[in-house]
């Protein structure tokens, strides 16, 4: 069914309708696009363009339009061109004309943009509480697991020593931040096009306040030309998602090298692991390098939109429709690597003693050594240098600062006493950090618990 | 000056020190890492680290230092590597061994991350002065010409007539949106990571709220590993400009068509043109096609860091110094792009008559007629039809809709009357629309007054 | 069916076996991989790893799965976990333990490489084959209509009059090098890593060499560890993609362009336009601004397999498996657009007098003037200083160069006489071009001549 | 100095002329454009427009301002616009009108492409010869250490056992690859579009295969409107870059991981590391972090350019004077990368011990044991899953494979022997080997040979 076709002699060419037709993508829509037509009936009843009766009409022949569609029982056609079109011919067949009188004071550019306005609402819904779960579990390991110590890396080289928890909670702090930025998109989703028109508004008396509470949108776009053009909202949700993956593409890369053999501060279970159909002995961190991997296309669905829409003249241009598929693919995206790592970091074994055993070599203490030699008054850059002496001696000797003795560091500084031994020691590191926000068992458990109400009162906003 | 030689015993080759300095770019931080610097040495005389005459010592130096910065006589070498270092060799040329006391209790990790943290809160304040100023050049135009009615397009194609403060109006809304956006991504900039150390935090009881206030930042970052590892502003940051350069390459291809000899609504100034040094009678819109083209630089600048973060381990690698030359570019770009906007929006001249003239044909009135029809109880669907048909034999016969005479109107359906030409000019299509966020003239002067209030209010917030 | 559960203990978990899966768009090589094996099993065969009987029976059967794939009738199930664990699982049924025997001295690493090099082989085939029907119909464009003068435009403003087969031409060259470049991606796609195991080559004496044959390869690769990791094919042949897309996007806007009301150069049919359901009158360019739109996917995916390879350390890595859907999509976007504008630009229909008339204005001779001038031995920067005065002067006159009168003209150089008049039509401008390459009408012809023998000789080659 | 002012009433703003200038990067060009404007001369002079004497005047002061600016003499200033006024000037300067006649047959549209060309064709030369020195050092190290076995391996987990030889082969060949590539866009670049005028070519019977043959260009562009308006070259140049980037990154992230401590199967030299200015034991391998991240704006160079030229209408727009800055830096990127790997391979020592101790533990030999089970006439399958089942088995024992004894072993299959020991180590695994391009000693040997070859004849090529 064409809406259109009034002022055309030819047919739409077979080749071009299959061209253009969204139906078979934009059919993701059909309760955006229910939810949006019901609000609008229910807004022409209200200003008397539609009676009651026909209200009820509509409204009865669109519930049985979602139960189709729920049921997979929605025929959707090719030469249905799009979800609006698809859903208009069925009501149609349902209800003969009284169908077409639903598309009064609206086009199908304010009516596609008010559904992906409601997609995107929908799937930020989803996806927050999505992130929040792996938050949580990342929570919980640190409650069980926190205290662990381990190598603490900058250019994945030992670099000081860390508890467990405040490398975890590292990534909490991404999430968090992650979750206030699709807050933010929300704000700006939420703004309704819906009554603009096909560009300039429509000639009734439209009651756009209404639809905006019942679609529980916050705002009504102040402009109609800005209100069918605008799709800033899909490049901010896609610019978030891309924020998201490499969150996860980091977290996975820390996971497959703790999951080396090298490493081997954790064994993933073999239930998100994959084996070779050639090499007997493997098990593969699957799940960590598809996420990796995943990261690739959220980032070029991202690319995706900013090139159509560069340089786009207003208002509305068909290549719009290429608005959908990248932020769908991004939005699942997100969504199944979120489950995958809820599930399978609960599945996380540590591996102590090999962390544990990690933090005795590399010189993880020697900025301790540093800061002992400060407290002892040499200015730190000097006490920097000292400490790169002595590691390099320890280097050629093959040996720890631990088992260094007196006599030795001495050479290095006539102030070093024997309570230079006391200061060595990972725990005691750690131990030693004062900050705000630093990896004492202090701090990071006051950090944990300042994650983990954010994250109850946001479960509870939620609901 | 190396500040980490202590362990080494091969000099640094100079291939390498070429490829590894940043200094080159990072001098442009010069300002922010002395502004840093003070904050953190009044900390640490708070926390009676430093004496305070040592306080003074390094301020006074400090202040030295800056102003020779400003004045161009700061001298950069590349053995520096970095601004950080570039600064403490000129503080230690001046106070020797204090100097160095000043990087107590911080690292290069949470220095530089401070550093760029402030320039992008300034750039944000910068970059949202100039969209002000180009709104507020914009909302100038529609006061004086915005009751100009041009047609309005979709798909480049006529569709119906708007106001040219109408069409205006949307960029200010696009730019508003940028301005929000802005003010998001300065939230979670100003979350201070100075006091994190290298990545555990320090061995000294810091007060990082103290900084916190004296540098103007929101809230202190509660976890070290996080806070020196975490470039979701400078993502956030560019992302939000890749949208803005996209509005611009919209607003740019608008400018353009309607610069064409075949459109000619406008005329932009000879100031903000240039000719060719083969085609004598040249005169091309320069500045609209450069800031086209410069979206691909913001949006390139948007992918590399994207690509740079993409599966790096926790926390700092080096890979994470290529934050900076794209993102500087980028606020340079859109600094620049603004201002010559600015100004070559006020010098453009709208050739009234060629607008006019160009409401005439293309059937903008069309939707009228179906409107009209529905008036006189036709279902939408069937009115939009009717006129389709119309349109087809006016185009056949050369005439326009205000040109058919009755009679044939009412082949095509009788309920159509003499009042039928009412409705057909542009001035009462524009009048016609009643829905809020309209073309109307009622409506698009009340957009206006919400805009102007919105800017004025801004203006005001910033002073 | 899982090919490597010997070590695992555990299930792997539904959630990561729907995460994990390829099947269900791998499923797209099932042809290739078909054609894979059955070089693999002949080749097995040959150096007596399978006896000439299990060979007839795996052909056999394989014949009957790639049967059943065409007819539709191949079952996928998302534990089958790909496409050639499904083929093994088909096969498995069919023959039992013989079936397993054909995955000796290959790896799915080596195998699905294959398989990849293989579609992108064909894909390539398909492609150059669209491609030079497009060039073919412009030519035969060409051909009919080459001799229309029409603006030639630099900046979108009037340049240089040109002919129509002259600007069509340009497209053809684009597009010719674009088949250049998908040879030379060809090339080194047809590099055969069939053989090269997991990883480190097999311990048996395989005769690679037939394999090529078989398969039509131009080479087998040399080293195993650079076989199974290496995608470079993948992303070249999306980067030619790009390329192609952006031609298609350039011609997109030139059609666009053509198209508005205010040009009316070209009339796009019916039958590759579309509608508005609110508007009438609209007849929309959708298939160009579509093509123009699907650009921003294909650069997506371009930026997708680039971040995939970013960083990956070797051999093989999970993240690798998302090489496929977007090489898919960046073909079939291709494919489809290639089609349509084929057909939709026969269609088009060229406004002769449209074309004419704007050639009549904004000073498209004004070289011609300046060219005139330096035949009277002006020197060039004179011609044009000169030239450019009188276009100033007939634009505050409003009267174009051919309508103004010889004393005015000396009042700018005296050495103009009568004859310069002979020089001012596009005709003649045209006539004049003399430099190879150039808008002449016998350039044009010879151009178009060469054109058209390269595509014969190519068309030929591809038989 | 402007070329264009005539028709021009208001003078350009100045703002409008640093954002249209171009000579700040321009300037890159100016041996190129010297070298095409000598080309030109000579052309003019041979077809008779410039006298012999003119010729040699010009050629004198071309000369002159090349050793200006080799020199660091030559003046550059913002009112220049670009590198072609900027020499006209300086030319002028010296010669007066004589320099204007210079322009005669040309546009600065197809002297910037001829420009870029010129700049790309020697980049390529450069990049090649750096790719190939790192080849060569890689062959190098190949030659000294390639007998080293280390774990090969597949998703970050040990494998196989592989040579060092075969694993530095494969980057050797990826770096064959991209200098084949570097070669295909050659043989694109070097078509000459110099003579192409502005877009229509030109009025003077030019001798465009004189230009070619002095510039050592290919072929002579056979379509005016196409050579100014491609810029196809560009992106090629980019696309490849990228694709060498990426290779890098590949390179790097393998080194890093080797470079761990829980890997250290290499040391790299201080004079390739750097230190922490808080941390005085580190020593980061900040080279390869530096190229991994470099990939980032090499990636974002070629969304730059592809973005620019998305939906760009013919022929020559300014929005393409953003083709240079993105190519010079992806260009300088890489040579520089390429020479500081040269020289950090060179200084990289292999851990032998440790990377032989790797190789006891992960079961590499597990595909070893399937495979002997195969010889004795298990199908593949079932020798894989009763292998997995026994690495399953010693895992739990931590046990290797060389450590059950034959009891144990006859558990899982009653056809092990005695002789399943001998094929368990990893000499014995490699020299297995037996497929073309595999690691077996052999065929490591005979690929260094191969591309030792290849190698030889590429540098006596480029002689």
């Amino acid at each position: 069914m064409k809406a259109w076709q009034g002022r055309f002699s030819e047919k739409t060419d077979v080749l071009m309708e299959v061209f253009n037709a969204s139906i078979p993508y934009d059919q993701k829509l059909c309760l955006e696009d229910i939810e949006g037509s019901v609000a609008h009936i229910q807004m022409l009843t209200k200003i008397r363009i539609l009676s009651e009766s026909e209200c009820d009409q509509l409204l009865e022949a669109l519930v049985q339009i979602k139960t189709d569609f729920i049921e997979g029982n929605l025929s959707f056609e090719l030469s249905d061109e799009d979800i609006h079109m698809c859903i208009e011919r069925q009501l149609t067949e349902k209800l003969g004309d009284l169908a077409k009188k639903m598309h009064t004071a609206r086009s199908r550019n304010d009516q596609v943009a008010t559904d992906l306005r409601l997609y995107v609402k929908y799937a930020i819904h989803r996806i927050k509480e999505e992130l929040k779960n792996v938050m949580s579990t990342l929570i919980k390991l640190t409650e069980q697991h926190g205290e662990l110590i381990l190598p603490g890396m900058t250019h994945l080289q030992k670099a000081q020593p860390i508890l467990l928890g405040f490398h975890l909670n590292a990534y909490v702090h991404m999430f968090k931040r992650d979750i206030e930025r699709l807050d933010d998109v929300l704000k700006r989703t939420l703004v309704l096009p819906l009554g603009s028109g096909a560009l300039s508004g429509t000639n009734y008396e439209t009651d756009r306040e209404f639809m905006k509470e019942k679609l529980g949108f916050l705002e009504v776009s102040g402009n109609a030309l800005d209100a069918v053009s605008d799709r800033d909202f899909v490049i901010e949700m896609n610019s978030v998602l891309a924020i998201v993956m490499m969150h996860y593409s980091r977290l996975s890369e820390d996971l497959i090298v703790w999951n080396t053999q090298a490493f081997d501060f954790i064994t993933i279970s073999d239930a998100f692991s994959t084996g070779s159909s050639l090499m007997p002995q493997k098990k593969n961190p699957d799940a960590c390098e598809l996420a990796r991997g995943k990261t690739g296309r959220v980032y070029g669905n991202l690319m995706n939109i900013l090139t159509v829409m560069k340089g786009l003249s207003l208002s509305y241009n068909k290549d719009m429709q290429e608005d959908k598929e990248g932020l769908f693919d991004s939005v699942e995206t997100v969504e199944i690597v979120s489950k995958v790592y809820n599930k399978m970091l609960e599945s996380i074994t540590f591996n102590v003693d090999n962390m544990s055993k990690a933090t005795e070599s590399g010189f993880l203490n020697a900025t301790e050594l540093a800061d002992y030699l400060v407290s002892k008054n040499i200015p730190f850059r000097d006490a920097h240098h000292i400490t790169g002496a002595v590691v390099k001696y320890c280097i050629d000797q093959s040996v720890g600062l631990m088992g260094l003795d007196l006599k030795t560091y001495q050479r290095y500084s006539p102030l070093i006493e024997m309570d230079v031994y006391d200061c060595l020691s990972c725990e005691v590191a750690i131990k030693n950090k004062k900050s705000y926000g630093s990896t004492s068992y202090l701090e990071v458990k006051a950090d944990t618990k300042r994650l983990g109400e954010w994250l109850f009162n946001s479960f509870t906003d939620s609901l």
